[in-house]
């Protein structure tokens, strides 16, 4: 991962660490999952973005490590419940929690991973733990606010591209940008660079949203995009592409979308090109990619505001554009 | 509610605050439950030993107010969980959460719940913050661990009497504990008092269950009770009744016992009886009251060396009695 490679093995090795001691606790079903899920892998992004503000802000990453697996507890936290949700059957293309187990032991050893997530803050000093908590708190309330908004679109008919904005804000964007505040925190930067970096990160994550759904719609490989191609449209889920394209079809286009979005699980070969032909015909992509384009300058604008090293910030904006372009 | 009757008056009327704050809260769908579980009432114990023990400790309850509501909070959000788990219909005589919304928003729920039992902690200083924290965050994975346990039980077959009260005393006994202990640390008791009021708790709740337990199997009044009784022995759940009736009975009695526990459901008008016969016979009742007298016992030791104003002290005594007699 680029010149990030030191700050994610610093972090794997903190996790192990931890990974060790979830090994020595009892009651084994509900720690077992989580070390389960702790080692089916990731690019563990949340992590990395802590401990590269920290060291943007001009302090020792390592100071970071706690808030950095904070942020990635929470994370993991958050897959074994929203995968009972989803009643998804892989992750990882592995078992899910609950089909690992059982949905009981998945409820109990989430609960149990989201305290962990606020406990291992209790490393840091009173007042810089207090710092810590309030934005990871307030961020946590979200990402289940996130949640619900997602389920809640499921059955609502008159969800907007905007509302839909505002949902992956809240599910996904935001632990981004706690994860950078919480190094920031860390490496006592002011207020002000706090909440420049905040935003530096949640804009890149609803940029990263929306370019992941057109990914989902138009990627051709699908081994390197890591999911089933087309998933989002045989799930008939509401993405943005979807969303946008219902705000600027014509009466017949809006029938024959709904039509095709009313099938529960229609036939994959057929939907996906008459749902893409759509797209197409209405240009939603583009739509699509100039909606995370424009959220990727508002990060960019955000980042160049914080003051900290010139270099530190040039490798961070080239990582965040790497990271769009997946090629992270 | 004897002479905690303001204080439960000063929680009531906090509790009510914070419910016209979730009451405009948004998604709905995620806040309702809790307005509604909060809702069903309850003798709101928890809260009421942190607002008593910080008056205990010379400092005006309502400095106890965050830390009452944090343990009610927490407690709600393990009902919301556990009754999924235990596939319940109801609670206090109105359906679950998960029966009246669903799993997906209980699980949902319950999970912002246990985050805003640690957010209203914010409200106190770092310092305080940090220690009241610290007590709680290490209770709230204890009494997961007390769930799981619990599951646990179900299907192991060489549980002891021993291993239920160690259940209990994490799924039932800690978080009394702890209530008392934040109040404590709110009037800012010392370590040793903290000690000895968090002990109190402890074995208070473990007497508490004890005799919960022979009042589902004993008590003549199912309405005082509040719960169906011969419920446990309905559903064979381990108790220290059915545990220690296994450790002191012969080879028949086991035999016997074993195979009316073996009945999935069954006549609940020959079952409960039968097992009460065999319970009469080995005088298990009697050795579950001497345990939970041990632990009254060891509860009050705690309390008396305890460094506060004797007259409180008594009053305390008096209620915690006539806590564990039902007259409360």
């Amino acid at each position: 991962m680029n010149s990030f490679e030191t700050h994610l093995q610093l972090f794997n090795s903190h996790l192990e660490n931890y990974k060790t001691d979830v090994n020595l606790r009892s009651p084994r079903e509900l720690y077992e999952p989580e070390h389960y899920i702790l080692s089916l892998g990731g690019k563990r992004l949340r992590p990395l973005l802590a401990l590269i503000s920290c060291d943007l802000f001009g302090k020792d990453p390592s100071s970071a490590l706690n808030s950095a697996l904070c942020v990635e507890l929470f994370h993991n936290f958050s897959l074994i419940h929203d995968d009972i949700l989803d009643e998804a059957p892989l992750r990882r293309n592995k078992p899910t929690v609950h089909t690992k187990w059982n949905t009981n032991i998945a409820i109990l050893s989430g609960d149990v991973m989201l305290v962990k997530a606020f406990e291992v803050l209790k490393n840091y000093e009173a007042k810089e733990f207090a710092q810590l908590f309030s934005i990871f708190s307030k961020t946590s309330i979200e990402v289940c606010e996130g949640q619900q908004l997602d389920m809640n679109f499921e059955n609502e008919n008159s969800i907007t591209a905007n509302d839909y904005i505002q949902m992956i804000t809240k599910k996904t964007a935001v632990l981004l940008g706690c994860s950078l505040q919480m190094g920031a925190i860390n490496a006592g930067a002011s207020s002000l660079d706090q909440e420049h970096i905040y935003e530096f990160g949640k804009h890149l994550g609803i940029a990263f949203q929306l370019l992941d759904d057109t990914l989902d719609a138009y990627s051709t490989d699908e081994k390197s995009f890591g999911k089933q191609i087309g998933g989002d449209i045989i799930a008939n889920k509401k993405t943005f592409l979807v969303l946008k394209a219902l705000e600027v079809s014509n009466a017949e286009q809006v029938k024959k979308l709904n039509e095709l979005m009313s099938k529960k699980k229609g036939d994959a070969d057929k939907k996906i090109p008459s749902v893409l032909a759509i797209f197409n015909e209405l240009g939603v992509k583009a739509l699509c990619e100039a909606e995370a384009d424009k959220h990727t300058k508002i990060a960019i604008d955000h980042l160049l505001k914080v003051n900290a090293d010139r270099t530190k910030l040039k490798v961070l904006e080239n990582f965040s554009l790497a990271l769009l372009n997946r090629n992270i």
